[in-house]
């Protein structure tokens, strides 16, 4: 069980609930078009109750990261905490069926498996409530340093902010992987997610990362700028690696000084977004770990984020092997 | 709530767990292609391990009935067995969401809720495998006498036969029905289902049974002949109607002595046959209620078993109505 790893991530273990629903739904329940927001029990059972037939597919942003790096033929880790009830045993075949090494072990004690309610718009944008559960107890204790140090690239998840005591476990991981000479990835995941910890995000990103992912408004919140140029600047002054993705405009990436900007990938009906970041993560990183050049993990990062917004849920159908072959030979 | 309904429906409450596998994937785990299987749960706990990255959508025959019957805007109700845990949350959750009147109070006792294991090829063809769970405890209890005397038709689903108990609730259902002056529908599901309960499906669809549905080869099994046309006289004389579906075909309809042929909808990609028949009886059936011509009835069940082949999952992803709106005005 050492075999090498490419990438290692540490997230959030999710189940997602994803029904389409008309704009109206939004503003009726309150909900903020395209965010993340934390939800207790009673606000997800309100929310649920509201919500039309729904798909429960497993989710997790970091989760659904890894889920693609091995789609892509990737050696790929998931460190990530499920309850053992039906929808854990749901999230933990789902990401070893992918071909992801998942650490868990199931908790028999503490909260239910955590779910995100994801209400998808009629033009494909998701707003995701997310009732943490289980995901919420994820400590130190669930970090082995052995599993992170067979990873080339530790990827950590914004979103795990959200939760106190996460951030030990993102700083064992982090020193785990530095001190077996590796690299660490973060992917800011959430605007709200940034501005709500902003100093523990500075902290991290300056003394800790070396690839940092994040769409426009995220970097600019987490460098207080309005221009993305400032923000990218400041973000290469923390860290080799930096990818920004804008959505149809494509991605903006910058290594070691040196900038490439690569076009997202045309998709005929984008149908729900809901991943579209997390496997942009999975094809840039995937990339990376081979030694490619920022243009080619750009684009492998554009062609795995069209695949999953062209379906509902956030991890691939279809092999994102299969996929470059045909479109990145 | 003594409204009145269109449907009731009895039948097995199930969350469908629905993944693509190659054709080698029937054989290397002994799987009878396209039939249905009951399995117990150390068989389930095999098949799930081998299955590659699932997705949960709620199922069930007559359920995913109920459920397109309510798309379509018919009035619809559903009776069935959940135990009160996450998949019985779903289950109960999607069929209400659907507008369909559940009438089940979640178990606390006996199993957990019923699942079906679905494996997709990719023809599109589905091989289940069901894990009954609660819905094995069905019983004549479940039947309120009351909630089925509301529907001008009570639909049965055929795979109930498979538990004991359930033939209890089918006379129980029936009887009512009767009773109230209404009709009482059947479909036989399954021909291996047929073949093991033949005696008892036998005097149900002679005594009992007004609208019988089935396809050509569960017929011929339920008559015992080898050719589709006697099977056919045969039913006629112990049905008023008559509707056999016959896959690209089309289907064969026939009421009180009149008969029909209606063409299958033409689709463009057979993504997932799971739930075809049963929504075929959905447009059916809204068509029967409605006292429309055979031939449009026969339409509609085209129509809406269309949509559901032409995506994962058994329940209509899109408004039925509106799919007529636009296809026969």
């Amino acid at each position: 069980m050492s075999t090498p790893l490419d990438v290692v991530g540490v997230g959030n273990a999710l189940v997602d609930v994803l029904s389409l629903e008309s704009e109206d739904f939004l503003a009726a329940h309150g909900l903020v078009r395209g965010s993340m927001t934390l939800i207790d029990a009673e606000r997800a059972h309100a929310i649920y109750a509201a919500m039309g037939p729904a798909v429960e597919v497993s989710g997790g942003s970091a989760a659904n990261t890894l889920a693609g790096l091995a789609s892509l033929g990737g050696a790929a880790g998931f460190v990530g905490r499920v309850h053992d009830d039906e929808l854990g045993q749901v999230f933990a075949h789902d990401i070893r069926a992918a071909g992801v090494e998942f650490s868990g072990v199931p908790a028999t004690t503490g909260q239910p498996t955590g779910r995100c309610l994801i209400v998808v718009t009629p033009d494909g944008e998701r707003t995701m409530n997310t009732l943490l559960g289980a995901a919420a107890e994820l400590d130190g204790d669930d970090v082995d340093p052995s599993f992170v140090a067979r990873a080339q690239v530790t990827y950590l998840e914004g979103y795990l902010f959200d939760q106190e005591a996460a951030g030990e476990a993102f700083q064992k991981a982090a020193a785990a992987a530095h001190d077996a000479g590796r690299l660490v990835a973060l992917t800011l995941s959430d605007s709200f997610c940034v501005e709500r910890y902003l100093e523990p995000f500075r902290r991290l990103v300056a003394s800790e990362i070396d690839v940092l992912f994040g769409n426009a408004d995220e970097l600019r919140l987490l460098y207080e700028t309005d221009s993305v140029e400032d923000a990218v600047a400041s973000a290469e002054r923390d860290c080799d690696v930096v990818a920004v993705t804008r959505g149809a405009q494509g991605a903006l990436i910058s290594a070691r000084g040196r900038r490439a900007v690569v076009p997202a990938e045309p998709v005929d009906h984008v149908v729900d977004t809901t991943g579209a970041g997390d496997l942009f993560a999975a094809g840039f990183l995937f990339g990376l770990t081979r030694g490619y050049e920022i243009e080619r993990c750009g684009r492998l990062g554009a062609l795995c984020s069209a695949e999953v917004i062209s379906h509902v849920g956030a991890r691939p159908e279809t092999s994102l092997a299969a996929v470059v072959a045909d479109h990145l030979p």
